[in-house]
């Protein structure tokens, strides 16, 4: 056997061990975050009252982070930039502030999501397994990747997007094969071990897919401008928000009180708790077409102005109810299969606002089947295209411009 | 309206306008080639005798090219150069000598394929198309990205493997977004036309599935493995007998001359004409199980014979059909499903020649369906690495090491 050979089988088996390890880990992470979250929604819904103690929870996590969190609260994009290469530390403690973080965001009806702190959960464990085992500055980076594979890929219960949107993610425009095959298997473990530890994921159904046509065709490209615009929107909103919080509030505690009592406000005034919380029951009523037709404006701006205010949890869940609501309200007025819209709203406004297009069309047929495969490819792309260069995360290198 | 929201739109437009005209007249010359190619098949079964003038079909089709070919004869390398950036001419004589090569290889009963053909041919078009624009360098690499894609999306009716394909071959290692869209739009309709034209695409059926089990994940492992290996002997072999040839004879003419009467004296030889030709019938057999045990190396010498001595045509559908005949007989010595072996083989024998693992993988959810989609994901990457870094496109940047 030639040394290329021994060189192949020993890469292949280290990386199984090393992304299994993370998978092991980050899936079983995974799968208490999602149970806890299940809790604190429920909770949420019983306990009513729990959303006036919105800006203490809020004032409570700001302080945390400020006082221990270190770097941490660079949240998500830490981990993209270690996994580009950086070489600042990821402290462990980023796995419990996020995840506590968020539980309490939750538990008190903010309005965010959970991708960020399963990334976030991924990249602190696969710093651990990267200090434990004393690896180099580029397999770090390859672990780092596993972090945010395996975390993405067993949330959600998409493995094969969680290993291409941890390759993707890094630069805008290219995706980077160096790290396919432990990104795959990080991905799948995580998965597998979330599902063994016995937590399912929300089923979608996207209905008949209609019958090609070129107007349908045309509608289709229509909405995923829309859908590019809406990101577009919602990013800005959030970055205009952060900013604005940060200006008129030096100390990160009077941040998330303000904006807590802005949100408990703001959702007494509109009179329904829909816009608390991840939103799940808005997507079930955007793809059986029962959603208010500006639900996706409501949505993205309590979002935006829970994380603007400095609130932990994600954007993607958030960005899925915000597109899935779109769709099915463009799915009216275009007169297109209200599931159908409502399925390529989900995955085009968060491929917009992640610029992901590849990892977004395969999430698409992880969620939804290979039939409609040509449209979420076309909206993905369209999508992608349309939102430019800023999205929700900075810390994305710019690969190779969009066009 | 802001000038970025004129320029985005003026981009939509122009490349929908450009590559849609590419799409045209390449899903046209890939309608005609394909009937050309069933009808030289069918003269092939009909007149028996049309083998014995393998020779001179060979030695007249190289003798045209060596007198009228210019560059034409470095075939896809050359495309893929030019895609990359280079710039050296795309002479348009390249479309009907490939062409006219390819159907003649067929008639007299070469073992070829067809994709080399249907890219050359898309090559050969798109540059038309750019000198008759004017396009600036940027530009026509762009278009030339849109005559790859949309010769493969059209020839094998996979326009979502065609996009990435055409995007994942310049370089290995990575995919680079800038020109998804252009690309996109090419591949479909190049499809769209193929098929309006008249001319399906043979259909497969993967079977059931098999139950997932960690014993069923290693014998798929296993099974990846060596179609990574199978991929580098044809590979390795078709440059050998490449070089081999250039060394013996200094004229290409003797070249196709002798590997003509090898493959004459070798047909006669084994008593079956079962690797003449495209070797459709091999890939049927593959999946219902009645292929012959070492029908893949058959296929893979005569393939490597009729390339390197000089004949036109491509080397894809001999890896399929290489692939599924592997990946039926070791379905019978794993005792696992023979069709779902002979699917992984279909997609994982191309995928480590070409080292486009994204592509494949998307192809193998567009002629197989999602269902098996993790287990074609597995075959892709573990195949892609196994491959090491030479495969059949000479051209190929290496962008990120594999490992």
């Amino acid at each position: 056997m030639n040394q290329r050979r021994v060189e192949l089988i020993l890469y292949l088996v280290k990386w199984t061990v090393l992304a299994s390890i993370v998978g092991i880990l980050v899936g079983s992470a995974s799968a208490f975050f999602l149970v806890s979250l299940e809790w604190a929604t429920s909770m949420q819904h019983t306990y009513t009252w729990l959303l006036f103690l919105l800006p203490f929870g809020g004032a409570l996590v700001s302080y945390t982070y400020w006082k221990y969190g270190q770097n941490a609260s660079k949240g998500n994009n830490l981990i993209i930039e270690q996994a580009q290469g950086e070489e600042e530390s990821v402290p462990f403690r980023m796995a419990p502030l996020v995840l506590g973080g968020t539980i309490i965001t939750h538990l008190f009806g903010g309005s965010a999501g959970r991708e960020g702190t399963a990334v976030q959960m991924g990249g602190a464990f696969s710093e651990l397994v990267a200090k434990v085992c004393k690896l180099d500055k580029i397999d770090r980076k390859i672990i780092l990747i596993c972090g945010i594979s395996s975390g993405f890929g067993s949330v959600f219960g998409t493995p094969l997007a969680g290993t291409i949107f941890a390759l993707e993610v890094l630069a805008i425009g290219m995706i980077r094969h160096e790290a396919l095959f432990p990104s795959f298997v990080a991905a799948c473990i995580g998965n597998i071990v979330t599902v063994a530890w016995g937590v399912g994921h929300h089923p979608y159904d996207i209905g008949d897919v209609p019958v090609f046509s070129w107007l349908l065709v045309m509608k289709v490209v229509l909405a995923a401008i829309l859908f590019g615009l809406t990101s577009r929107v919602f990013s800005g909103l959030t970055h205009w928000m952060k900013r604005g919080f940060v200006k008129l509030f030096v100390h990160p505690v009077w941040r998330s009180f303000v904006g807590g009592v802005l949100f408990v406000l703001l959702t007494l005034l509109i009179g329904t708790r829909d816009y608390t919380g991840l939103g799940i029951p808005l997507i079930d009523q955007a793809f059986d077409g029962t959603v208010a037709t500006f639900a996706f404006l409501m949505k993205l701006f309590f979002t935006a102005l829970t994380l603007g205010a400095g609130y932990q949890g994600g954007e993607v869940t958030p960005l899925f109810v915000i597109g899935s609501s779109l769709g099915s309200t463009l799915g009216s007025y275009l007169d297109v299969s209200i599931p159908f819209l409502a399925a390529l709203g989900f995955i085009g406004v968060f491929c917009s606002a992640t610029s992901t297009p590849i990892a977004c069309f395969i999430m698409g047929i992880e969620l939804f089947g290979s039939e409609a495969a040509i449209y979420f490819f076309l909206v993905c792309i369209i999508s992608y295209v349309c939102s430019g260069h800023t999205g929700i995360y900075t810390s994305q290198q710019i690969g190779v411009s969009k066009r």
